[in-house]
Formats: structure tokens, sequence, C-alpha cells
């Protein structure tokens, strides 16, 4: 009895706030913190939080990037006794966070809710950019090369990776459930200077460790002749990692936002 | 006569190349090297070029950019008595430079022509980012503002800067000759995640140290309802540099290319 009423009083007043924040991923070893001393953009909100008194400096983010990946709108959830007005936490946050996050908007939830658990679909996209030349201004943001892609069968090739399917062979670690079901697979083209870049986009129920890079490296290679479209769904169908495409540069990727309602295209 | 021959032999196969280069301006203290010890862009060409057997480490831009302002194009000449095929010129150069710098091509142009001098006119864009909270990818690339602007007034303004006109008003420093000729002066709108970006393009003969910037920032004065579009005119008129807006931030500003042949919209 008294525990509980130690829990209530612990409790008391406590707020779950799902925050959604932007980052470029250039200058950190991803968004979790998986080893001491490295800049991760999971240790530099839990740093900002705890200078604010009330919050309890623990993030739960919804996804999970590599090193160089960047995030237009990632959600992360964490628990709070703070009285900061909701509309106020992104700004009282950005004073405290260096200037490569940002925090976007942030909203009460219940304490049920779990920015990754409850998460329905996630929705990535790859910038290539296709021009003679590397790019200086760029160069942390799209995956150069010089090389013109064959858009045909890339596009034919996104169509295989739509539905459920076991993506064993685009993971880059094991994994014990490798089935994930992608709802969208979609190619962008957009003229640039001398050029045009390529976007590939994809929504789906979740991801493998390192999926959408290896799906990126495959279609690159379906883009150059190097195989054709009907290969990637041959890898649907029990292929193994290193049958597929190499795993595309990290700094092309981008984690676009997060749905925690179904999917409606 | 002996002095002529030395000459003679000391340019033998002198050719002078133009150099079209891109540069993030971060990380450099602007395009000119003004004071020892300052990282710019001249001084990352120059030691580039000394490097090469037989091209002389001096460099001529076309224009001049301050600290954190970009280029996506800026023409440079330099000379040289090597033997690189010039097509080849912008990768060896590449291999040599920092990634923040890339050449973009090269071409051989008689030796009287000047970077500079040669010059008929320049193309400037400055990129405005208007939504609710700061950006962490693109926070040195544009100038955020949370406002928003009316563009009305802003298109009204620029067409009060297109045609031969003393820009002493704009201007940083005091300069000897203070009138240049806007060719042209345009406004774009794009539609980004949870607002707009506006860019301010201008293209004309010349510009003064400074000019974009304070046209800029005046006509943001203009868009926010702090000035009417006409004081633009009554600037050009006679106005000083008080009276104009403030300086925008560097780090939206872009130079974009330059031209050799007269402008033709």
């Amino acid at each position: 009895m008294a525990a509980e009423l130690g829990a209530l009083e612990e409790n008391l007043g406590l707020r779950r706030i799902l925050l959604f924040v932007e980052y470029d991923g250039t200058h950190f070893a991803g968004l979790q913190t998986q080893a001491q001393g490295e800049r991760t953009v999971q240790q530099e909100l839990e740093a900002a939080l705890a200078r604010i008194p009330g919050a309890r400096p623990k993030v739960w983010p919804c996804g999970r990037t590599d090193a160089g990946v960047h995030a237009l709108e990632m959600p992360v959830h964490y628990d709070t006794q703070d009285r900061i007005p909701v509309e106020r936490i992104p700004h009282a946050l950005n004073s405290l966070l260096p200037s490569d996050i940002r925090a976007l908007r942030a909203r009460e939830v219940p304490l049920s809710f779990h920015a990754r658990k409850s998460c329905l679909w996630r929705e990535y996209r790859y910038r290539i950019l296709l021009r003679r030349m590397p790019p200086a201004l760029e160069r942390h943001r799209v995956w150069w090369m010089p090389h013109s892609l064959n858009l045909i069968p890339i596009r034919h090739a996104l169509e295989h990776l739509v539905g459920l399917h076991d993506f064993r062979a685009f993971a880059v670690k094991e994994e014990r459930n490798t089935v994930r079901e992608i709802y969208r697979a979609h190619l962008e083209v957009w003229p640039v200077e001398g050029g045009q870049e390529v976007w590939l986009e994809f929504v789906g129920s979740g991801f493998l460790r390192g999926q959408v890079r290896s799906m990126v490296g495959t279609l690159v290679e379906v883009g150059l002749g190097k195989r054709d479209s009907d290969s990637v769904r041959a890898l649907l169908r029990g292929g193994s990692r290193k049958e597929a495409g190499p795993t595309a540069p990290p700094q092309g990727l981008y984690f676009v936002r997060a749905g925690y309602e179904p999917y409606r295209r």
C-alpha cells in the first residue's frame, strides 16, 4: 500500500510527450546510443532533457538510423513531470540542443503510447545525384554518381518490392523475423543543374537494419544494367545478402516520417 | 632583346584556364584571401595548383564572396604550362582539393581573357526558409524566419531595383563608383514541408560589396510590413546605408553563375 502510494506520488503529474525532431546525421554516430563516448542524437536529446527539472532524461525513438543518416521528422517519446506547456516544449528544447538537432513539434500522448511500438508505418527517402562532377554543397546529403541510370527497370523492380515479403536478402545482420510489408515504393526524378536527382521512396510497416540502403544498392545495379529487375523478385523468394547489391552510402538516406494511424496511400 | 627572348621562353606553352568551381562557404573566411592564416577558397585553390608542376599558383576569381556565402559555379582563371588535357583538369584538381570545393569544368581561354574583367553579368540567389521552427539540415544553407512574408509588395519593390541605379544605400563600405545595372530581379516561391522557401534572384552588371544581402534585408522589411515598397525607390534616389534595411545573413546567399556574353533574359 505504501509502495503503491509512493508510485502514485512519483508519477503525479507525469506526462508522456511525443516529440518530432529533425537532425543532420553528418556528425553523429547514429540515432541510438550503443557505445559510450560516441556522439549520438539520443545522447544529445537526453543531455537536453537532463537540464529540464522534472523531465526524465531517457528518450524512446521510433526508428533507428545509422551514422550519417538524416531525419526530417523522427518521433521520440519521453516522460516528464515538468509544467512546460506542450506547445512551448520545442522552443525550450531547441535552446538546449546543438544546432544539428531541432525539435519541430510536440504533443502529449497517453502513458500507454510508445514511439516505436505504437508506430504503424515509416517512410524513408533516398537521394541520388546524377551529374558529371561530385557536389560540394550536397556532399553530405546525396549519393553522387557520374553515370546515368536506366529508370525504367528500376521502376519495374520497385513494383516487386511492394507487398508482404521476406526481406532477409536485404538485412545487414541476422534477425529472427525478416518478414516486413512495403506499402509504397516510388521513384521520383527532379531536374538539377547539369543532371538530375533521383529519389527512391519507401513506406513500410517497418524495415530491417540496413534494408533501405541494401535495396537502394540493388536498385542502382538494376539501373546500371548489372542485374535485371526480375533478380529483385528472386531475392525476395529466398535470396541471401551476398546475392543482393551493395549497401548504399548513408548520407543519401532520410527518415522522412512515421505514422500512428493505418497507412493510406 | 635577351629579356624579350627570356619572357618568350618563360611563356612557352602558357595556357590560361577558366575554371568553374562550386563551394560550400560554411567553413571559409570567404573566397578571397585578405589576411594570412584564414582559410579561404582562393588559398585552397592556390594550394592545389602549387602541387601541379607547371601551373602558376595564383587564381583570379570573377567575384568576391564573404564568409559563409556559397557558389554554385564561380569562374576563376589561372595560367599554366602543364600538359594536362583541359577536360581532365577538373578531375586532377578535385583529387587535390578539400571536399567543400569542387572543380566542375574548365576551358582554355585567350591570355587576354580575365575572369573578373571580362565578365558581363553575375547572377546571385538568396534563399529564405519560412516555417515555424528552425531547420537542422539546411541551417547553413538558408535564412530561416518564423514569420510569413507578404510577397506582393516584395515583387513590387523588386521592379524598382531593375535598371541602372546608384546603389550607394546598399553598399556596406564606401566605394567610388556605386552605379550598377540590375538586369533581372525575381522572386520564386517553393512549397516545403511545413512552410515555404522564397528565392530572391538577381542578375546584374556587377554588385557592390554587401549589395545583395542589403537589398535582401530591405526587401524582407518590405515583406514584413515594416516599410513600403516605394521606400526602395527612394533609397535609389540618394538614400544612405542607414536608411536601408539590415544586411541579411551570409548562409542564404549563393553566387549562381557569371556570363561572358551580353545578358539575355
